[in-house]
């Protein structure tokens, strides 16, 4: 075995962790980055650079200093109870920022212009316009979680015109945007949210939190005749069995989703041809694999050069 | 015939005049509102509201001070040889002009997120996210016309993170957009823009511009394998026939048209089901009655106190 460090990328995802040894290599030549796979002695791994890796697998890891997360979410991370007692950093990619906000606007957009009725009009060579169109400050869009992601979509939406508020766990300001924190004030944003966006973190609190019930609290829009769901944030905070019923009683009008209780999303789920869903295969915010190896390399010379850990994550929290 | 003062609503447009005689006389009651549909006494009209007006309909009204049009184009007025000389005031809807950048950030962000393939993938339940898609700042979007709404969009599409420049007839200076200006620097705009939003008016000049021998100046995205056109200021600034052929021969990639040579488009157009044409039936940014109604209800009370006329049009300009 060689002395030199260890970058360990601890990846269970689809993609693997050959583009992630590869981008950290280039730019980190002082260590030696290498997956779960094959012979390397544990003692040496300085870092792991972990996404959904198998739980325990990062056990007996002595001389670990920190634990990057690839992505936004910790979940992933700190649901493995084996796992080793360092700083948990979290990858900030403002390219991951920036394209979930485009995610959020492209379908918040959609819903509020009829995107899939005028697509439908085109199809069968209709001429419609539709003189009742609200306008974006008609429209009452709230926000579920105003961390990073969230609070950047909804200064996005306010900009653009809508009458945006926020919710999150503890009290936020933002800008001139109008928030609520905490379960005292759920009810309150929910009754006038006409368009709901979804970007908490998975908690054990927030686990199937979109559910039947608060569906049944949001506002009623006449111009879409209900609700409208869309969640970008991680597929245990939503009860699909309860989204199907509220689509079908009227609950919810409409929902577009990017993450599900199971993906890939089970060739049998009734979402994939649900006339009301529009479903997005996990991609609202990619991240590049360079960005994302830029940051973590400067990271981690950061850290090798004495720095403190920043971008932790508190994991009593889990976010 | 009562010797109150007239409003006239000389309105050719498919809804007719009446839900503008209500509106007005509703804010109005100093005054008669009425439609060309007679009787009335020409020399009692002090006051035209128009949209597409049969031409020389407006002949005879001596006492005329003013003309509004309805919506942002004043070309359906200009082009009348027999248009009384009095002024003509545009109308300002706020609303008009967030409307129309709703439907620009929502095109140029369903084209830029693949939209329709998405939509496609979730028909046949394909469950695939694509590691090339660029970022918003590795996209170039070019906005063609910097007037209000131009301007407005352009802005807008700035603050998603897209790399945008706009291009006018006379130099603009907007934040921190690069501008281009008149023919000279025509070329140099398309070389850099490969996403195209036009938002010019039509004048002689802009008539027919947006043509084959155009759009092969514009710059080719490799993710989108070729430049994309957005099109919702007149149809009168494009050539259809050297739309379709860019589209066939790879000149342009896509294009999302609001506005058309003749609308409705005819049913016969190969642009409704061409597979990279996306029709919407001019309905990217309409006025709502009341809000237009009470600009004009404003600027005539302003009128009738001895004030100047405001937001005029440069009949010369034809803008």
């Amino acid at each position: 075995m060689s002395d030199t460090d260890i970058i360990l990328v601890a990846h269970g995802g689809g993609e693997g962790a050959e583009p992630w040894v590869q981008a950290l290599a280039e730019r980190l030549p002082q260590f030696r980055v290498q997956s779960l796979q094959g012979p390397f002695d544990p003692a040496r791994v300085r870092y792991a650079v972990a996404w959904k890796h198998p739980p325990g697998s990062l056990v007996g890891l002595d001389n670990l200093q920190a634990i990057f997360s690839l992505g936004a979410g910790v979940d992933h991370l700190v649901s493995d109870p084996d796992l080793p007692d360092v700083p948990i950093i979290r990858v900030v990619d403002p390219d991951l920022t920036s394209r979930m906000s485009e995610w959020v606007l492209l379908h918040v957009l959609a819903h509020h212009r009829q995107a899939r009725l005028y697509d439908w009009h085109q199809a069968e060579k209709l001429w419609e316009d539709d003189p009742h169109q609200p306008a974006a400050h008609e429209v009452r869009v709230g926000v579920m979680g105003l961390g990073v992601l969230g609070s950047d979509a909804a200064r996005k939406l306010d900009m653009i015109g809508f009458d945006v508020a926020g919710w999150s766990r503890t009290p936020k300001v933002l800008d001139t945007i109008d928030t609520y924190a905490g379960a005292a004030e759920l009810d309150a944003f929910l009754a006038r949210t006409e368009i709901l966006v979804v970007l908490l973190p998975l908690t054990p609190d927030t686990r199937g939190i979109l559910n039947h019930a608060l569906f049944a609290n949001l506002a009623r829009h006449s111009y879409f005749g209900g609700p409208i769901l869309l969640n970008a944030g991680r597929g245990g905070l939503q009860d699909e069995a309860g989204i199907l019923e509220a689509l079908e009683d009227g609950t919810l009008r409409a929902a577009t989703l990017d993450v599900f209780e199971t993906e890939p999303l089970p060739q049998d789920s009734p979402l994939w041809h649900h006339p009301a869903v529009t479903v997005t295969p996990h991609n609202a915010a990619i991240s590049s694999t360079d960005a994302v190896a830029a940051f973590i390399a400067g990271e981690i010379e950061h850290l090798e050069a004495g720095g403190a850990p920043r971008h932790g994550v508190d994991r009593g929290r889990a976010y």
